[in-house]
Formats: structure tokens, C-alpha cells, sequence
């Protein structure tokens, strides 16, 4: 299976025994655009493809539009993913290069200052999209289905986009490359970002930016949010649902596009 | 409490409660040395000396001896937390920068090439440092007594120092900068490193590698390590036992540093 590897372990429980346990894989990933190397991260080296057209749209690098092509090539110690823009998408990449010039940041894509961190991000179009509670459960139910690596290991994140099922579900070691690959494929696939993002993960602030810049209404997450990342999903008219699991799950912003026909307020 | 702040919600169940759940507070961080940014980084606003100290180590910027002093000072959107080093180790934050001044890597601190991502650190001395199966069941049960901001919010990550008991806890929104804090808070306090790093997270490669620039001998984690992270640990000379719950636990590497006394291979 890509991405998992069986690895030798001892197991130390009520005696000692000796076996494999299968592991997720993670590579070194390098995004490239037009040529040059944007980022290094360690990544599960599967669809790949998704991730650097995701990144791009997510870090806001590229415009859908501005993306031509994308190849992964194996590279010494990992793969390069090779982003191809349109010469006019250069001007924005050449700022974004001065930006990352100086001091860069850390976990958030080179990004050099406090206000970039912060960056603000667009508020989603207005949108009919509307979810019952027991959708939003059978949102979270159908992930696991999803996680076939997961399933083998145990030990990535998972994240999907559901609109009436599962359209699309994409995973990784890490939560934000799982998001970018889903992101990615949506665009690759013609998937519209009208529906719900849902996550195995907490939600910080940096996966409510790119939940924003997919343009995705809602967020369903199976763990807790940030205040931070409650703040700025309020001012990006997105409808964060977190703590969803089992028979419950809470709301934290923009409740009106839960409808609650099959519910009272109590 | 630091770290943590009641937020507004509507818990859907078998009916609608409106109410409050206290949340993990997130803020940007910066982190410079000698006056300059080197990263900026969402963190919980704990500890912030600590990890400014710890980053410099496990990164590599400085060593224990370069370090002069740290302080933290509020700005517009966040803290800025200033570590002076001596003027000797700026030879090395220059060389640092000069590596940072071209494209940057996203979630590896700045580093720009895929050899960089995949750096090589040093093999941890020589130690006598050995437990057995029991303390390190034990070590796994002492950490939910460290995890003041856990136990408020139930979605933070921590970590831990043992030696015979838990010398140091530190938490935080990610698992990478409670790491840091920790590394930062036994320098400040000249914690030795002979003892055990407790971690409530996976184990990828960089947590590897902040631990082996720490010189610690093992890791015990309650989650899996991935293929890399085994490994790197193996190469570095720590013994990585994970996946520690309940009863039993499982040791990927070095697993000489286990005395089996109280157990048999079965």
C-alpha cells in the first residue's frame, strides 16, 4: 500500500513479542513552481499531484486558472512536485518570493511576519448550501470508510468533501497536506466548493485560511477549534462545526446553515 | 487561565443547548534573535520564553552557551519573544539566514532543500539511562497530571521529562512547540537530559530531531511514529518506544534500554 510500511517492533505488554507493526510513510516533498523549489515539507507520498495544485491554491500562490500543469518527479532523498503557472501568474509568485526573501515563518508556509500569520482571508460567496444535524452526523460517519490508510495504520488524518455523500477524501501524516491534497483533487476533478470540508482533525487558524480560500462553506470537524480559528471563521462566513462525533457535535459560527427541522432548541 | 478562553456555542444532540466550551487559545508568535525575526509561528501564549530558548536549541541557531537572555514583549497582533545571543554564535545565525534568505521549506522552520528537511543530527551519548517496562507505564499515567490546559480544553498536546518521575511538562496547540517548550524549560532550569521525552503526539522525523539535538536517550510516545521517525531514531541512538495506552506499549528501536526484569519474552 502506498504510503504504510510494516515495521519491526517489539510489544511489551503482558509478555514481550516480537513483530510488525505497519506505519505511514513520510518522504520529503519539495513544491516547486515554475522551476523553483517554494517549500520542503515531509509529506505521505501519495497523490501527490493534488498536493502541490492545493498548496498553490491554498497559499494563495495561483488562481485556479493559472495552474497549466503538474508532474512529480522521484527525486535523491524524496519527490519534487513540479507546478507549471501561466507567465502571467509569475507576478504574483515573484512577490511572493520577495515576501519569503527576509525572515521566513514556521509552519506557515514562509510566511515573514506576525500580519502575514494573521493574513486575512476571503469572506465565501453567499451560498444555499444547508445541512441537517443528521447530515452532519452521516458526514462524520462516512469518513472512516474513507481512511485506507488510516485503516492500515492507525496514525494519519483524513479529510473529505461532502456534499448529499463523500465526494472526494484525501489523507496524510500531516492535517494540513491532507486538506491541500483534498483541495488539490477538488480543483483537478471539477469538484465545486460548494458543501462541507470535513476533518479528522483540530482546527487552528491556518486550516480555517485554507478552507477559505477553497471557498468551502462549512467545516465539520471531528476535534476542537482555536478561539482564534472561531474568530476567523466568523469573519470568513464560514460555519464551523467541531467536537463531532457519535450522536452530538457542536456549532460555533454561522449556526443558520444548520437547518433544525429534526431538532428543537432545548 | 493562560491559554484558554470560554467561547459561545449550540451543542446539537437529542436537542439544541446553547452554552459555552472553554477553547484552546492560538496567537502568533515571533521569534527572533539578535533583534531580527527568524520565525513566526500560532502558539498557545504559555511558556513563551521557554520557547524561544527551546527553538534556538533544537533548531539548531544556538547552543546552551550562546544564549545571553530571553524576553517576551506584547505587540499589535501577538508576541514577540526577543532570545540575545552571544556575539560569538552570530557567525551561525548568519550562516542560518543565508540558508533561509533563498526559497523556504513550510512546517521544517525555514529550511530550503530537501537535505535540509531530511538533516542529519547528532547520535545521543553514551548513557546508562534505562527503564523498566513499569516506569514506562508509569511515565504514560503521570502525564495526564501535567496537562493543566488539556484538562480545561481536552485539545492540546503536551510533553513531558522523566527521570524516575516527571521533572518538566510544557503544552501547547502544537505538538512541535510544546516540544520546544519543554527542550527551552529544561535549559532554563539545568534539567539534565538523561531521562525520557513524554509526548502525547505522533512521532514524525522533526520531533525526532528536536529530541536528539536535546540529547535525550529515549522517547515514549501515546501515539505511532511514522517509517522516517523509526528511522532517524535509530540512527540517532534513541530508543523509541510508542503507541503506549493502558498496559502495553511498543519499542521500534534501541530496545537494549528496556530491562526486562519484571517481564519475559514470550
Amino acid at each position: 500500500m502506498i504510503g504504510a510500511r510494516a515495521t519491526p517492533r517489539l510489544v511489551f505488554g503482558s509478555s514481550v513479542i516480537p513483530g510488525d507493526r505497519v506505519l505511514p510513510e513520510e518522504v520529503a516533498v519539495a513544491l516547486s513552481f515554475n522551476g523553483t523549489t517554494q517549500a520542503v515539507m515531509m509529506a505521505t507520498p501519495a497523490d501527490l499531484e493534488d498536493f502541490g495544485v492545493g498548496f498553490a491554491l491554498t497559499e494563495g500562490i495561483a488562481r485556479p486558472e493559472d495552474i497549466l500543469s503538474v508532474e512529480v518527479e522521484e527525486v535523491a532523498r524524496g519527490c519534487d512536485v513540479q507546478v507549471w503557472l501561466r507567465p502571467e501568474a509569475e507576478a504574483r509568485l515573484a512577490a511572493r518570493r520577495r515576501v519569503m526573501a527576509g525572515p521566513v515563518g514556521c509552519g506557515l508556509c514562509g510566511i515573514d511576519s506576525i500580519d502575514q500569520a494573521l493574513r486575512e482571508v476571503p469572506v465565501v460567496a453567499p451560498s444555499a448550501f444547508r445541512m441537517t444535524p443528521a447530515q452532519v452526523l452521516a458526514a462524520v460517519a462516512a469518513l472512516p470508510g474513507e481512511q485506507r490508510l488510516h485503516d492500515a495504520t492507525r496514525a494519519v488524518h483524513g479529510a473529505a468533501f461532502w456534499n448529499g455523500r463523500v465526494l472526494l477524501a484525501r489523507e496524510d501524516v500531516g492535517r494540513h497536506n491532507a486538506l491541500d491534497k483534498l483541495v488539490g483533487g477538488m480543483q483537478r476533478q471539477s469538484v465545486p466548493a460548494e458543501g462541507a470540508v470535513v476533518l479528522t482533525s483540530r482546527v487552528s487558524t491556518d486550516m480555517v485560511q485554507k478552507v477559505a480560500m477553497l471557498g468551502a462553506p462549512m467545516i465539520i470537524a471531528v476535534s476542537a477549534p482555536t478561539v482564534a480559528a472561531v474568530e476567523l471563521a466568523e469573519r470568513a462566513g464560514i460555519t464551523l462545526v467541531a467536537l463531532a462525533k457519535g450522536d452530538r457535535f457542536e456549532v460555533f459560527t454561522h449556526t443558520d446553515r444548520l437547518t433544525t427541522e429534526d431538532s428543537h432548541v432545548g
